[in-house]
Formats: C-alpha cells, structure tokens, sequence
C-alpha cells in the first residue's frame, strides 16, 4: 500500500519540479513562443520521469540539485514530444492535461516552434552546469538522453507508432515499439538520476534492469487506463486507441491478460531492486505507484 | 579572387561532410523514418556551416576528425531546420535542394518525426566521443549548440519571423531576428570548430565579432539572391519572401543598399581576423565565398 509519507514526498516533489522548470524557462524575447512552452510544461502532469529520476538518485546518493536538473531536462523532452504528438498531423487532439492543447491555444507553427525549443532546452539544461562529478560521465549523460529521445529511442517508437495504425502487431512488435515510445526515456530518467551520484557497473546493470521493466509496465497501465476510464478522469482524450484502431496491450491480450502482464512486470521490477535494500524504496513506492495508479 | 585551391578544398570538404553524415545517420529500424531522414540530410547543400566549422579549427589547429564530428551536429540542426521550416504550417514549401520536400515525398508526420530525430542526433553525435581535450570545454560546446538551435537562438528567429509576416519591421528588428535565425548556428559552427582546438580568450573574441559579422552578411546575401535569382539557380522556391511579404534586408534598404551593407559586414568580418596571420586564410576565403556566391 502506498503510505502517507510516500503520498507527501511524491507531492513535495512534483511541486519542487514545477518550480525549477518554472525558474528554467525563458520568460524573455519571443513572449509568445515563451509563453506558449510554459503553457506546456507548467501546470499539471503527474511527473512520473523526475520522480523515478529522484527515487534513483537516492540509490547512488545524489545531489540534489543535480537530480532536479536532470529531471527538468528529461520532462523537457516529455513535454516537447506531447505537444508534438498532439499536432493534427500526428494524433490532432485537443484536450491534454485538462487544457486546450498547444496548437489549439496558439497555432499550429508555434507548437511545431515550441516542442523544437523545448527539445533544445533540454540539452541545454543537462549541460550548462554540472550534474556529474566527473564531466566525462556528463557526456555521456547528454549521449544517453539523445539517444533515448531519438529515432532509435522516442522519436522512433512513434514512427513505429504511425506505421502500425490499422494493421495488426504481435506482442513482440507492440512491445518494440513501446519500449522506444515510453521506455527509453523513463530509462533514461532512471539512470541519469542515479549517474548523479556514486553507482557501480553492476548496480547500474540491475537499475537498467529494473527501468526496462518498470517503463513498460508504465506502458501497459496507460494501455488499461485509456480503455477503462473517461476522459474527465484522464484529463486527456479517453479511449483514443481504439478510436484510431491502434493496437495496445488490450487490444492485443484483452483486459484481464494485460493486468496479468502488470503484474508480472511489476514483480521483476521488484526482483531486480533486490540488492540494493533501504536505499530503494523510493524506486519500490514507485513502482507500487506506476502499477497501481488510476490516472 | 577565389581561387583553384580554395574550390578545390570547397570540394573535398563538402564531399567528407557528405561522407561523414551518411556514416552518422541510422539505417536500421524504423526504416521509413531513418530513409526519411537520410533524404532530407544527404544528397546536397553548400554546407556552409560545415565549412566555416573547418576554416574556424584551422585556426585554433584542431584534430580533423573532431571538426567532421561537430561540423556534422550543426549541419543535422540545420538540417532539421528546414524540414520544419518547409512543413505547411509554416513556409509550406514543396521545393528543396532541387527535390521535393520531406513532407511532401513522405508525409507530414514523418517530416515532422525526421526534424525532431535530426535534432536529437545532433545531441549525440556531439557528446558521444570526445571532441576536445578537456570534457568540460565539450560540455560547453553541446550548451553552445543547444542554446544557438532554442527559443533564444535559431527557433527563436523563427517565432519572430511568423510574427512579421505583414507587418513593417524596422532594421534593428530585423537584424535581431536574423541573429537569431540564422546567425546563432553559423557562429556556433564556428566556435565549435575553433573550441575543437587551442584558443585562448582575446583570440575567441575576435572570433565571435567575426561570426557575428559574416552570419548578418550571409542573410543579407541571401535576401539579395531569393530577390534577383530564379528557383533553378537556387534549388528552392525563389521570391518568396516578397510572396509572404516578408520583411527582407532588400525590401527595407532596396537592393542598392543591401549590396552595400553586404560589403560592409565583409570588411567587418575581415578586420577581426587580423590578429590571426595565415591561420585565418580559410575563413577569409569563406567570408568571400559567402558575400560572392550566387546560390
């Protein structure tokens, strides 16, 4: 059961996330692309990357302050890609986060604009001060956000994504494809989280370990949650996946196999914090947090 | 005079580049989007940044491959600049580089998956090896492109473009606009180019008036060229700035005067690079290819 102290720490934190992303974006010349990328980060969303960035820097004992970069610069690709994914030539919604979406606020072009400059922000932001005692361990930081948002990591899942509308994945496919759309970067929020402090080879192999399975049991729940719950609840367009025929987890293995699947992925996400004690349970609370959630 | 020996480097330079960006670019799954991005990369382009990325290493004596390696991050931002640029919410163009345009032989979704996954690589092509001595010094470098390709840099310029578009801008908005546009990426290929070498402090800000000066005078240069020039010469849709009644150097100051501030910015540009000796004959007969070419 998810306790009261996990219940303020995750409140604490998505208000320390809203701030510093509030303090890192520009509020300067262009106003109304400025505006329109603070429209589209602040205010709302779960924040699911910078917590599970946190809770793993608390395994290497990370600095603080080197987290909430980190964590700001991972949301900052999150946000870029759902104003992108929102655009009437991708998904063309109009409802996120309870909100107009950014194309529908403002236009078309400065949508294309901001998840542009929200992209470049990000690198900006993992870069201009130092999150890793070692600098050359922050190269490869920046390497691993890249690539996890690229065409081989995010970019490249939703390309998969759009090939796959109308036609019929198999499980392997689907699980492909998702673990570029969602899983690269809730991996890579893990384990820049945990690159903030002190981790060796071997933890670093069980926290990969542990992102790969906890980022597609992310997926799998988003899955459930899109076929079974309203749009109110969501604060985004409910039942969209099967509106555009696109295959999910559901779709593929019906409700009561995809919870199974959850479960089963929540268990090895569970396995592989086994060696790490007191120091992961923030990781397991948010595991807990991921399967379990209603929204 | 540009002479043989400086076209021929021209030559050998944009091939390597070519050469070099078809061994970057991904050629695996997902394959309609990596052919995308490979189509809007390869085949073309004065790879003007690139250049100018070279000419600025000779100076600061700087290991080739590690100027292939940044020349190559700025010219994917480029790169996915235009794909953008030419996407219909914006310039809707259907002409470039003398072929049709990413969305247009693909699909605007793909297109728009192709200039956020150029963007990315840039990211890490630029930290995933070491391009200067010091890790701290490349760390710099990847915020200095980040910051050139944002909201305050190249997609800053853009917003204020949309903005103008039938409204009169005066010369200093103008010129803030271009500095943005294009003038943030020509002088940090530039820097990067020099940074991938030895440089000290008074030689990089001598460095930085010169990038300064020669990105106005390629913009200015190119406002002259989309007035005066057919599509066929250009290999993109000419006169279209006057169809967007866009403000432009030429419909500010009329052709005359344009011409002449071209001029002034080269002999500005050619000032800062006294103090560099021989180091600077590549930049300067860039500077003169760049105020002389008519494409």
């Amino acid at each position: 059961m998810l306790n009261d102290n996990f219940q303020s720490w995750v409140h604490a934190r998505q208000h320390a996330v809203e701030n510093a992303l509030a303090g890192i974006l520009p509020n300067s010349v262009p106003f109304r692309l400025h505006d329109a990328m603070r429209y589209s980060t602040l205010g709302g969303g779960k924040r699911v990357r910078p917590l599970l960035a946190h809770a793993a820097g608390e395994i290497s004992g990370a600095d603080a302050e080197s987290v909430m970069r980190v964590s700001c610069a991972v949301e900052l690709i999150h946000a870029y890609s759902l104003v992108h994914d929102d655009l009437p030539c991708m998904d063309d919604d109009v409802l996120r986060r309870g909100k107009p979406t950014c194309h529908v606020e403002y236009d078309e072009a400065t949508a294309l604009l901001v998840g542009d400059s929200l992209q470049s922000l990000a690198f900006e932001v993992i870069s201009e001060r130092a999150v890793a005692k070692d600098p050359a361990v922050q190269l490869e930081m920046v390497r691993l956000l890249a690539h996890a948002a690229g065409s081989r990591g995010m970019a490249g899942g939703q390309a998969i994504d759009l090939d796959s509308v109308g036609r019929q994945l198999d499980l392997p496919e689907l699980e492909n494809m998702h673990i570029r759309k969602t899983g690269e970067l809730i991996r890579a929020a893990i384990l820049l989280g945990a690159y903030c402090g002190e981790i060796d080879n071997e933890e670093l192999a069980n926290l990969d370990h542990f992102a790969k399975s906890v980022g597609l049991a992310f997926q799998v729940v988003d899955d459930i949650l899109d076929a079974e719950s309203s749009t109110a609840t969501l604060g985004k367009t409910a039942g969209k996946d099967s509106k555009h025929n696109k295959p999910t987890y559901v779709s593929l293995l019906g409700v009561k196999q995809a919870k199974e699947m959850a479960q089963d992925l929540h268990r090895s996400a569970m396995e592989a914090l086994e060696g790490f004690g007191e120091r992961a349970e923030r990781l397991r609370q948010m595991t807990d947090f991921i399967v379990q959630r209603q929204f």
